[in-house]
């Protein structure tokens, strides 16, 4: 299937993908769109002309700040409205492909826009389910024999983490100040990050609530999930190993994250599923899933000085996940949790058993011990004021490329 | 000063008070009201009938289903109009108080109408800031000789929790099933929580944003706070076991948490300031503060077994903290965290020195080695389904007492 509207050779965005988001152009409010090409079409006065009829659509749903209205409609309306779209694009469609005037307001390059948070984050959990991450952050401050906890693998581990801060790719933000402490010394001192981090994640948003009390099964979790997005946990390595016992990250993590700005749907992803890792010990029966939940994403990470080059620091994979998006929704839910629309549940760091694969700097450079090489010659064992880091995603089978586009932010000094 | 309002003698509300909720009755929608008595005084017929003139409020914020809307104008004018609402109550203003019919329609009978969460909780701290709370659990779980880690008072630890599961006194939850694992054995077990327990908490709400990147000094945090109110921070203490470690508590926590409903402002609350406990070591600049940031207000516990009477449980104060709220939220915005209108900051479990004023089961029963014994004749380790835990909170100085009323939810047994 191909669209009228010119899809440039490895766009992350041809007909098969379809994902949603929210963009604002100079004159025009926010809005739901979706992106075809190098372009976005407005659902907004799409939906105003007559174009998705049948559906029941409430008149605004698509005159919105965030995709939360939109979603909350249900999967069941949802996915028929993406296949409307997709049809409506196709080309030998001529509904919307013959009528110049409408194209000129419905299509915007996708440079002429900007993209907004697509959702309005209600409750953000962040897991930690990539068993060589786990094992590799438990070799370097733990113990290289017992790397992995005694809960690692009969539960996905998580924690509850900052909604207010997650910001949309190309937002700007402050390197954190905060307390740290030399092993060298007894007192703690103050001042801005001095092991600043990113971690490659990707995130999936539910579109559906569940009442308090109820569990999700597994085989239930696809109707809560809407799609997923590229994730940026930024992590302060020194706050955090200060702070962090015994309740958790807290301020290393709440500065910053970032996510991709296009929803690529759970249905766009449905043809690179995969099984993953068998799971040994065995898992408790409310985490059996019997289905392919695993996701076949190809993942980079750039990492670029002011006005240099990019250089490709790390090439992971989605796959190499040992907990499941399905596992970790019931997990989150098996004591009566209820979720909302708009929560957001991003994977833990994605490493890959390769060092190339690895998913944050503390990884790459073994806690600072083995700098990495940029290709304008510099090295870096963590993140630097005016960095830049880029992180991409796609999918791709017998020539169809479902992507998710970038999540990039640029590091400010800390503020004075 | 006084209100033409019954005001009874020992009650929470007398005009001195005027707490902020949300509330509704068998034929009216939710909406905003203050506390007189025991009455509720409608805010959204009030301002319709022209009562609250002069502050330029929007014409609908009152006929809302939280006080986000409301908070949100800040603190000039949400003040001002407390301050007018006590005009109207004092005995001897006529405006209202002369005008029955008008009064039939503003003032309900608190037995009348159903409270209802007061704000919509955008992001949930929890922090960990009573010492005698720490060390207690520190000398149970780790040491006794080394019951505080190195980091307790440097800085007020704490983590996010979830939102969603935060719910207004009165509404029943059930007990919490998930992974527990016992000492002696290998491998985990999937059940209902054994070790149910309740914390006796207060949490503070905030009313006002501030930048992404700027941190607030204790001197600024009184404009970002609205008021405070009781707060159960139910806790699965054999969940949090096995799952807490390394990223802190996770599922054993958000399964339910309850508040009550009526949001006490700060400034009913300025004639109890007091100093806090002398801080040593001494804490970095930014934590500093020189006010008074403490508040005696009395707290208790009663557990009520189902069909019996209630026993008193725990005797304890808010005055019991080390951490005070003004360091609380400096300490959260220090790394640049952005703090949202109706985010909800609890203070931890709050323990006095005295066994009789530990503010959780844990700490009373010491591990449920020192069963606690109830009126009825009945023991209790941890809550036992059915139990209803009440939680109540006042302040009270030359005759004039500031209440927040009650916190109390039933535990049901888990779901099948």
């Amino acid at each position: 299937m191909k669209s009228w509207v010119e899809v440039p050779q490895n766009s992350d965005f041809p007909i098969q993908n379809i994902p949603f988001g929210i963009f604002k152009t100079p004159t025009l409010g926010a809005r739901v769109g979706v992106a075809i090409g190098d372009h976005v079409l407005d659902l907004a006065i799409l939906h105003q002309e007559g174009f998705l009829e049948g559906f029941n659509l409430p008149e605004r749903v698509f005159f919105q700040p965030f995709l939360n209205d939109f979603m909350a409609l249900g999967k069941d309306i949802t996915t028929a409205v993406r296949v409307r779209i997709a049809e409506i694009l196709e080309e030998h469609n001529p509904e919307l492909r013959d009528r110049a005037d409408m194209r000129a307001h419905v299509l915007f390059r996708q440079d002429e826009v900007q993209m907004q948070m697509p959702v309005q984050v209600m409750n953000y959990t962040d897991f930690y389910s990539s068993e060589q991450h786990a094992r590799n952050v438990g070799t370097m401050f733990r113990d290289p024999e017992n790397a992995l906890l005694p809960n690692w693998k009969h539960l996905p581990v998580g924690y509850h983490g900052r909604a207010s801060s997650i910001l949309v790719s190309g937002t700007p933000f402050h390197r954190p100040k905060g307390q740290t402490k030399a092993d060298h010394t007894d007192l703690p001192a103050f001042g801005p990050s001095r092991l600043l981090d990113f971690e490659l994640e990707m995130a999936f948003i539910t579109c559906r609530e569940n009442q308090l009390g109820d569990s999700l099964s597994t085989s239930e979790v696809d109707d809560y999930v809407f799609g997923f997005v590229l994730f940026n946990d930024w992590s302060a390595r020194d706050l955090q190993k200060w702070e962090y016992v015994p309740l958790g990250p807290f301020l290393a993590k709440s500065f910053a994250s970032h996510i991709s700005p296009w929803v690529v749907t759970l249905e766009a992803l449905d043809a690179f599923r995969m099984a993953g890792p068998e799971q040994s010990p065995e898992v408790l029966p409310y985490l059996k899933d019997e289905g392919q939940a695993h996701f076949d994403v190809h993942l980079e990470v750039g990492l670029q000085p002011k006005n240099q080059q990019e250089t490709i620091i790390s090439q992971s994979n989605f796959k190499h996940m040992y907990w499941n998006y399905r596992q970790q929704l019931a997990h989150q839910s098996v004591n009566g949790c209820n979720l909302k629309v708009g929560d957001m549940y991003a994977s833990g760091t994605i490493s890959g058993p390769e060092p190339s694969s690895y998913g944050s700097m503390l990884e790459l450079s073994w806690r600072g011990t083995q700098p990495i090489k940029l290709m304008g010659g510099e090295e870096r064992k963590f993140v630097q004021d005016h960095d830049t880091i880029i992180m991409r995603g796609y999918a791709e089978k017998e020539g169809v490329r479902i992507g998710f586009g970038e999540v990039m932010a640029q590091v400010l000094p800390a503020k004075q």
